[in-house]
């Protein structure tokens, strides 16, 4: 044929989720909302379109510049595909500021688009959990957060050897920059991008990239120290009324008496890509030697209410994406087998008996709670009906042909046993819901 | 201030989802997983963006031209924000095809964007159930779409006084309309507008649409007959081996053997907008006198697999939206009281008693399962804490200041009831635990 046909590949960047992906994202994230919701998080919600100014306002450079998906709609309006989700949150808390109960404490998964160049860990399209707590500048929120990040690995049963959540300032990095380094506020932006790349990039790269920037071998130098230094060391060097300081120290502080130490570190080349972080920030880090990244980050932002209200609302948060944290799981081995069952039963069929007999068979199961498909290929050899829900992953598969109807009876198959019982044709259902219960009770003793 | 504020109101036509919006979205949705699943439909999901050629091939021209979110992307790529299902599921199955065992039972929950104008039932973002039975053309899968329509909403507690499926078939309407109507294609192509619109339209502007398109009086008048006549007159009124008819025929066999027949009824008007429908097509109708409306529908289409490869595969589904459904549930007041509820337990604190105490309390309450929150309002006399904890809607707080520190106790608080308890410190979460039980058994008795 001469025809031309679309191609079946998703947009580039971009997954299909067929059943068996769909079931990992669902175990993941189920898992994800239970962790959030013990902490009293609940779940919101926003538009996947937000008006570009939004973003353009505070969102970092390189995500409005590079990687945002915008356009004009048919009404004039300069939109945009989401590229991440703390602006909404913002917007969402401005509007009903002085209704909502503060601290709020919130929650979403969602999708977001941004031009990446696609490679391992990062798409085009992704989802991510973000969480915020809003309306509380106490340092007990900044350690709950800490908390939230810990538990949401600790869950999946992840232990301190897989991860480590590095922890930084951004008052107190400047601070440590202009007190410490002497670094003038020119200075301090081109060192803020490279150190954010500093355990990326190869040592001449990152030199060679501070040096066009203008900055010295000596400053270069004096960053390495800096570098070497644990934080109260650092802490001593600069004023005692840094506010950034006296941040991280009272984090630190609630930290060490608390089970979170072992997963925790300071870490001074933490200091995030978005803007608008303005306290503590941190980074969790995967510690398989094979996929050494960062897996997700967060921090404190004071500023975002104010493009909406005259108000001041101090946020701390973070968004946790799919995409590094499938590969974390992976790599970790964490993803049960379990994840992959199919507990559907498939009803076989017979052409002695009227097909309406199968349709009531299958109401009455799900009635009873179990989950059925009525076989329907064309091909209705027994055997090729047993194949059909072995390769679907049944557990279970129900025979009632013409003499089993006559006698008021059916024969259930357990599919991984192969071995079949007979029931009373008005008991199937809570016989499979049995012998499923004795299936689970010999996997746990 | 003379700064401009962004306005904090969401995109036109699409929603915030607040926690008490978010808690009635996602009982619902859980619902319709668990009756899709219990037919053996597994979960998939697509990309937001698809290449905007997937929908100009098959939607209808309405959503194409009119209604669609498309531009190009960097790589000079024209793409769509998808604004509907189908197309994916056919790239999907198509990608896929030969690998994937037949039928495939798919649902998705996702999002879609269409410029509309935002009304009651009809936002520009909106979510929807789609839930589609590929590679198989029998008429149990007919049967099988329409039963999982209705048990959809049965597990709402909907009953026949609330909706009705209307099912016709696309091949069967041409039939009669060529046959009994004597229409030419031209004149079908007419007439199907109108029809589709004809219970929405005044009957002047039915009949002046009608005759603008060059349609007679005679064939109004032969409309109105044939609107008049049950399924059975109009089966004899056509040729026998309409494969239209027969479907019909065959569906409604099906149906009145089995549970549906209450549900369900034949009408002639239900053309569906969508291009690519080929068989029987249905509409689920709301029968609340002051809603009256097409709640969702769908059906068959036999050649949507073809635009990506030389192959058929015949499908028959459905898309659920949720803009017209949670219509429907509160228009029926089927939104149970529960869904509301938050079991968040409040740990309230004291200032004699260290931070870190309370820290290891909401820890051990959270092992256990239950979810808290430690209290972090400046304002910490106990009147102000309850009332924070009551307006939050939880349903108990715990308390420990210095004296029960020390005597390794706590006291939980019953907020409906306004009664307490002591407990062991190490008891709490059992003591809760226990208490709710309590509370949940009270409630049944």
């Amino acid at each position: 044929m001469a025809e031309k046909y679309l191609s079946t590949n998703p947009y580039i960047g971009t997954r299909d989720f067929y059943p068996e992906e769909m079931r990992v994202r669902n175990w993941f994230f189920s898992i994800m909302r239970k962790v959030a919701e013990s902490y009293g998080y609940e779940e919101i919600l926003g538009p996947i379109l937000e008006p570009f100014d939004v973003f353009a306002a505070k969102s970092g450079e390189e995500i409005v510049k590079e990687q945002t998906y915008h356009f004009t709609d048919r009404g004039e309006r300069h939109m945009a595909v989401r590229p991440e989700m703390t602006p909404t949150v913002a917007r969402m808390t401005a509007a009903k500021l002085g209704e909502l109960r503060m601290p709020v404490r919130w929650y979403s998964i969602a999708n977001f688009m941004r031009y990446e160049r696609p490679q391992k860990g990062r798409l085009r399209e992704f989802w991510q959990l973000n969480l915020d707590l809003l309306g509380e500048k106490g340092l007990a929120s900044d350690y709950e957060i800490v908390s939230v990040a810990v538990s949401l690995l600790k869950a999946f049963g992840a232990d301190e050897s897989m991860f480590k959540v590095k922890i930084n300032n951004r008052r107190f990095y400047n601070d440590v920059m202009r007190e410490v380094l002497k670094a003038t506020p020119d200075e301090m932006k081109s060192i803020s991008k490279a150190v954010d790349k500093r355990s990326k990039l190869p040592r001449e790269k990152y030199e060679e990239w501070l040096k066009e920037s203008g900055i010295t071998q000596d400053k270069i130098d004096g960053l390495d120290r800096i570098f070497g230094m644990p934080l109260k060391e650092l802490l001593g060097k600069i004023p005692s009324d840094s506010a950034g300081g006296r941040e991280l120290n009272e984090l630190f502080g609630l930290i060490e008496k608390t089970g979170l130490a072992p997963y925790c570190e300071f870490d001074f080349s933490i200091v995030r890509g978005l803007d608008y972080y303005t306290g503590n920030v941190f980074e969790v880090n995967d510690l398989n030697p094979e996929n050494r990244r960062a897996l997700f980050g967060g921090g404190r932002y004071d500023n975002l209410i104010g493009l909406f209200k005259n108000a001041e609302v101090s946020g701390i948060g973070f968004g946790f994406g799919d995409v590094t944290f499938q590969n974390f799981l992976e790599g970790h081995g964490l993803i049960p087998p379990e994840v992959h069952n199919n507990e559907t039963v498939l009803i076989t069929v017979f052409d002695d008996v009227e097909y309406a007999e199968y349709i009531k068979l299958s109401d009455e199961l799900r009635e009873k709670g179990i989950g059925s498909v009525i076989y329907s290929g064309e091909n209705k050899k027994m055997g090729r009906q047993f194949q059909y829900a072995e390769s679907a992953g049944m557990d279970f598969a129900v025979i009632m042909g013409g003499d089993e109807l006559k006698a008021g009876k059916a024969i259930i198959k357990n599919l991984s046993l192969r071995e079949q019982r007979e029931t009373a044709r008005n008991e199937t259902a809570q016989a499979i819901f049995n012998w499923r219960k004795e299936k689970l009770r010999n996997t746990l003793t």
